[in-house]
C-alpha cells in the first residue's frame, strides 16, 4: 500500500530560463499521440523524417544525424566516447560549464586532455587553439562550446575547426543551446562532429540529443581498436538501428521522438533565417530594456548569444529573492548561476518558442517590478521604451 | 529549404509485442501537460512523488530510487557502471539477449566477468551460480535478468542473491519486463540494485529506466577507487539533482517524468496483487488457446513469463508474414525471435494496459485467421473457446 497522490496540474509558466524553452501546442499534442511499436513500419518511416529534418537544422549532408536516446549531457557523452580511445590527446576549450564537463567526460573516457582556458563570458581565441595543438605529439580532437549555456559566450567556431584539420584531428561543437537559434554550418565550417539538445531553440521537451557524425567522424570510429566503453552510446551499433538493416539497439523514445518530429516540422515551416532574425531581434530589445534597467551583460561584447543573455546582478542584491519574484508573482522562470557564477548572474533565455516580443515585454516589466522590490531605482516603464524602440529600429 | 513533411498520424495499434505496451490515456494526457522548469519548486516536489511511488512499485525504502534518463538499457549500463570498476569479477546469467547485454555490458566496463549459461527459455540455476562464486577470487557482484524478454523465461533470485551475499558479492538484478507485472520485492530478497524500463508493464511511454540502489550497493559507491566511466549515469552526481541538494547536472526529460508519475499513480490505484493477478490470468487465458492452436511455448515450463509469452513458430512458417498479416490486417503488433532465436519464436507481450481479456480474445482470433492463411490446421474458435474457459475457471 501506498498514499497515491492526486493528479499532476503543472501550474503556467514562461520559460525564460537556460532551458527547458516554452513547447509549442502542436508538439505537446503530438507527444500525447498513441504508441506504436519501435520497429514498426509507421515509426521506421517517421525516423527517416526525422533523420531529413535534423540534417536540414544542422546544415549538413552528414548520413549519421540521429537523436541520440538522452539528454544533450548523453548527447555530448556519445560524441566524445566515440571519438576518442584511452591514450588519445584532445583539447578542449573551457571557458563555463559545459566546457569544464565535455573535459570531464574525455577524461573519463582515458583521453589526455589540454584546457585551453578563458575567463568566463569571454571566448576562446583561435590562437590558444592553435598554441595547444602545437603542443601535442598527435591531437586526435578539438572541442569547443558554441553557445557556453552557463555564460552566454558565443564562440566562433570556423577558425578553430581549420586549425584542427591542419593537424590532424577532428574537430567537435557542442550546439546543445545554438541549434535552431543561431547559424549552425555543420558542412560549411568543416565540423566533423556536434550534438545539441531537444529542449533550448528547437522548443521540444527535454529528453533527445540531435547528434551529426561527419566523414571524417564516421572514419575514426570505423578504425576504433578498442570498443567504444558506453554501449548504450556506442553508435557503431545505433548506426545499425537508425540505418537501413533496424537492428534492434535500445527502445527508442516513441513519443519524444514524434514531438522532435512536430518541433522540427515548425522549424522548417519559419524557415531557418527568419529564425534566427527572429531570435536577434529579441535579444536586441531585451539588451536595449536591460540596459536601461541599468543591468550589464557578464558576457563578453560583439560574442553574446542571442538565446541567452547572462546578466550580471548589481552589487549586494540578493539574486534568488528577485528569480523567486518573477516565478512566484508573474509566473516567469529565469536561471541563476552556475559555478562561479552562482548568485552573480541571471540567466535570460529566449530560445525556440520562448523567443517571443511578448516575453521580452513582460519580462523587462516583471524586472523592473522586482528591482524595485529589492530597492533598485529604475525608472518607471523605461525598459519597456526602451525595448520597443529596439524593435521599432 | 527543405520539404516539410505533413503532420504525423500514428495508426491505431494495439501493442502486443515486447514493448512498448499500451498507454492509458491520462499517461498520454500527462504527457501534453505544459512543461515547468527542472530546477521549479513545482517539478522539485513532483521528482519526490516520483520517488516514492517508484519505492512502492520495487518494494523498497531504498533512498536511491530515481528514475535514469533514458531505456531500460540505459538503467542497465548505469547500475553496472556505477557498481563496477576495472578487474572487479561480476558473475553474469547469460540465458538469451538481455543477459548477453549485461555481460558485454561489464566487460566494456573494465570487469572480468564470468558467464553462468543456460539455453535460451530455461532459467539458471543456483547452483551454477554457486560453482561460479566458488571460482572467483573476491567477486564483485552476480547478476541476473528476472524476466529475460528474448525468451520469456522467468528466473528466480533470491538463492542467488543470498549466494551473492555468502560470497561478499553484490546482487543486481534486470527487472525491465517484470516491473509491476510480476512481483518485485527488492528489500525482501536482498537485491541490492535493480534497474526497469516504463515501457513494459509501467505502459507508459519508453524514454526512462527507474532503477533502487540499496544500502550495500551505496557504500559500495561510496568506496569507488576510480571516477564512474560514465558522467551521464554517474549516481554519485545524479544523487545530488535527486536529492536534497538539488545541484543541477542535466535537463531532467520534464514531460516523461510527468507520464511517469502518472503511470505509476495508475499502478498503486489498481494495487500490486491485484495487477499481478491480472497479468496471471490473462497469460493463464492466452496460454489456453495457444495450446489449442497447437502452438507450444519456447520456455521452461514452470518458468514462464506472465507478461512476456515466447511461442515456438511451426516447422516450416515464415513467421514474418504472419505478424505482418497481424498488424496490416488487424492492428496488432506481436514481436519476432532475436539472435538464434530469430525466426523461431513470436514474443507475446502482455503487459500492464496491454494486458486485458479482450487483448487476448481479440489476439487469439486473429492469430487463429493468420494461421490459416499460412495454411495450418486450426479449428474454428477453438481458441477462444479455450481462453474464455480459462477465465470461467
Amino acid at each position: 500500500m501506498t498514499t497515491v497522490p492526486g493528479a499532476f496540474a503543472p501550474p503556467a509558466r514562461v520559460l525564460l530560463g537556460p532551458g527547458p524553452s516554452d513547447v509549442h501546442p502542436r508538439v505537446l499534442a503530438a507527444l500525447a499521440a498513441p504508441l506504436v511499436g519501435h520497429l514498426d513500419p509507421v515509426f521506421v518511416a517517421m525516423m527517416e523524417e526525422v533523420k531529413s529534418l535534423l540534417r536540414f537544422v544542422f546544415a549538413t549532408e552528414n548520413a549519421l544525424t540521429i537523436p541520440i536516446s538522452g539528454t544533450g549531457s548523453a548527447g555530448m557523452e556519445a560524441c566524445v566516447v566515440n571519438l576518442v580511445e584511452p591514450g588519445d590527446e584532445v583539447v578542449v576549450g573551457v571557458n563555463g560549464v559545459f566546457g569544464t564537463r565535455l573535459a570531464e567526460v574525455a577524461t573519463r573516457a582515458g583521453a589526455t586532455v589540454t584546457r585551453v582556458e578563458a575567463p568566463w563570458g569571454r571566448v576562446v581565441r583561435a590562437e590558444q587553439v592553435e598554441a595547444a595543438l602545437r603542443n601535442c605529439r598527435q591531437p586526435k580532437l578539438v572541442a569547443l562550446i558554441h553557445a557556453e549555456t552557463s555564460t552566454g559566450a558565443w564562440q566562433p567556431l570556423e577558425d578553430a575547426a581549420r586549425l584542427a584539420h591542419d593537424h590532424g584531428a577532428l574537430f567537435l561543437a557542442d550546439c546543445v543551446t545554438s541549434l535552431a537559434g543561431a547559424p549552425v554550418e555543420i558542412d560549411r565550417w568543416g565540423i566533423d562532429a556536434a550534438y545539441s539538445g531537444t529542449q533550448k531553440c528547437l522548443s521540444c521537451p527535454p529528453g533527445l540529443s540531435p547528434i551529426t557524425f561527419g566523414p571524417r567522424a564516421v572514419e575514426a570510429l570505423r578504425r576504433r581498436k578498442t570498443p567504444v566503453q558506453s554501449w548504450y552510446l556506442d553508435l557503431t551499433l545505433l548506426e545499425r538501428y537508425w540505418g537501413e538493416e533496424r537492428v534492434y539497439h535500445h527502445t527508442a523514445p516513441i513519443s519524444m521522438n514524434y514531438a522532435l518530429r512536430e518541433a522540427l516540422r515548425l522549424v522548417a515551416e519559419e524557415g531557418l533565417a527568419a529564425r534566427f532574425a527572429r531570435h536577434r531581434a529579441n535579444h536586441e530589445a531585451l539588451a536595449a530594456g536591460l540596459a536601461s534597467l541599468g543591468l550589464a551583460f557578464a558576457s563578453e561584447e560583439g560574442h553574446r548569444l542571442p538565446m541567452l543573455n547572462a546578466v550580471t546582478v548589481p552589487d549586494g542584491m540578493d539574486e534568488a529573492r528577485v528569480r523567486r519574484r518573477l516565478l512566484d508573482a508573474h509566473g516567469i522562470e529565469i536561471g541563476g548561476g552556475l559555478g562561479p557564477m552562482k548568485g552573480r548572474v541571471w540567466r535570460i533565455g529566449l530560445m525556440g518558442e520562448s523567443s517571443r516580443r511578448a516575453h521580452v515585454l513582460l519580462l523587462l516589466s516583471a524586472l523592473e517590478d522586482a528591482l524595485r522590490a529589492e530597492g533598485h531605482r529604475v525608472a518607471a516603464g523605461a525598459a519597456l521604451a526602451a525595448a520597443q524602440a529596439a524593435y521599432a529600429a
